[in-house]
């Protein structure tokens, strides 16, 4: 049995170490999936196993999943895990996979999308999601849910957006992550206006009261929904870009109670809901 | 200055470790507010401070709050600050403060609630959330963010529910556990029963399929919407006592995405948006 300094482990060495991790698995072109059911989904996917570090009691229900890694199996014990990846394992399985190179935004939106599925006809306009500079993992992972849910062709990260593929975007998104096409910019400046140009109305999400409800648009076209960041919001040059600022709606007396925006989950899920199908 | 293991930062200690804070904190009565702008909100709606812990240079900004507390305020340097935490404090400041007792859901419902504004009429009906085994702290706080955002009067917390004032609830919710009335429920079983009586319909939210899609509902009545724990959703007792089960329709390419349902707080947002007034 490997222990915690074994070379070959080295992928999943201080898994809760963000800056560490960022840089070890942008430099390895890697991620890790956690559990037995994330795991089959990357692989499902077609995302390539490196190697699988679990212990014993997992080899059975995975044994499809390590046909074929050979010696890229590890089989440790609980406190070697532990030590290894810095905090108790609960799912006793990880994998660490490798990336793919992920489509252009351009391809994304005419290539894969158009060709899946009939976007732009009335009945089903295409619909994306295009995510400014997200900082937190887990609200990555759970827009990515809530798209996937919600009937949502694509998602488009800004240059500096959180990673969709660090360990807790995974986990927080079931997966959906691995379902859900999406494409980092190139570019921030200039990216917009490319998916304007792929035929997409822009619709910036704010808080900010001369904004237009979202229940008086008219939602037939093809939109992308922009969201901003946790802290401040969409910047200013993304604003001002847009189509049309569009608010959801809030309540007079939440300002009394100390909040003036939705949390940028709950903003994804109530538009992404908004533009769905009426008849799900 | 005092150092870490000085028992006037007992209050601090192992913030980290989920555990250790459940018990010490109901034990003695007390939870943790994190930063300025938290302080100051628990301090607003009447908590009392125990005590607070900071670095110097937030003793200016909180100077008003400091007043009165004589040698109740513990200055420290950062690295102390870390060591009785656990973790870089990165907001400077931390305040013990008291916990209140809660009303019963009786008189939040016909106390509190009715009596602050005019529920149940029919242009501004009652509306409130429960909470059945919710897990996690930081799914309760987005939800009381939520629902400070979008007019919920109150939500009512299964007695196993996480609870709202854990200092992760605090920080996700913006302070909104501050300001959204909450009760929690002192018997499981029967307890719905009680909410019914005093006048509210029972929705059940569930992705199941035979459920009544919200957006057919006539929501003109004073509603409790119910939310399920993130694993296994609302028991069977308490989809049994509801009044109708009702569901947030979904794409049907979903499941082949890997997803059977949205995560708690993007239903309980949108459930929330589906109820809110129109004209906001
Ligand atoms: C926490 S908010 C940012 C708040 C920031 N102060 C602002 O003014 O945009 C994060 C994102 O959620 C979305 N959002 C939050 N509340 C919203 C609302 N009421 N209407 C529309 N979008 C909202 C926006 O896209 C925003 O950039
Ligand atoms: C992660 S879900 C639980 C999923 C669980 N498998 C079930 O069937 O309920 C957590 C809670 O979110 C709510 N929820 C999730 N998706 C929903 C949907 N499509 N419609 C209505 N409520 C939903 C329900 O209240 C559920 O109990």
């Amino acid at each position: 049995m490997p222990d915690a300094s074994d070379p070959r482990l080295a992928d999943y060495t201080g898994l809760r170490d963000v800056e560490l991790r960022k840089s070890l698995e942008a430099e390895h072109g890697l991620f890790i999936a956690e559990g037995e059911k994330v795991i089959r989904r990357a692989v499902a996917a077609g995302y390539p196993v490196r190697s699988v570090l679990l212990t014993r009691r997992w080899l059975g229900s995975l044994a499809d999943v390590l046909d074929g890694l050979g010696d890229r199996v590890h089989v440790v014990d609980d406190d070697v895990m532990e030590e290894i990846a810095g905090f108790p394992v609960h799912r006793g399985a990880l994998a660490s996979m490798e990336r793919r190179e992920l489509p252009s935004v351009g391809d994304l939106l005419h290539g894969a999308l158009r060709g899946e599925r009939t976007a732009g006809t009335p009945a089903d306009p295409g619909r994306i999601l295009i995510l400014e500079d997200l900082v937190d993992h887990g609200n990555v992972g759970a827009i990515f849910r809530c798209a996937a849910a919600l009937g949502i062709d694509a998602v488009v990260l800004s240059p500096r957006c959180a990673d969709p593929l660090y360990r807790r975007s995974v986990k927080v998104s079931m997966g959906a992550v691995f379902s859900v096409p999406y494409a980092r910019m190139a570019d921030w400046y200039g990216g917009l206006a490319e998916i304007r140009a792929a035929g997409y109305r822009l619709l910036a999400l704010t808080p900010a009261s001369h904004a237009t409800p979202l229940n008086r648009l008219d939602l037939r076209s093809a939109c992308a929904l922009m969201l901003g960041t946790e802290g401040d919001g969409l910047s200013s040059r993304w604003l001002h870009e847009a189509d049309e600022a569009v608010r959801i709606g809030m309540d007079p007396r939440a300002t009394a109670r100390g909040v003036d925006s939705l949390n940028v989950v709950a903003a994804a899920s109530i538009a992404c809901y908004e533009l769905a199908a009426r008849d799900w």
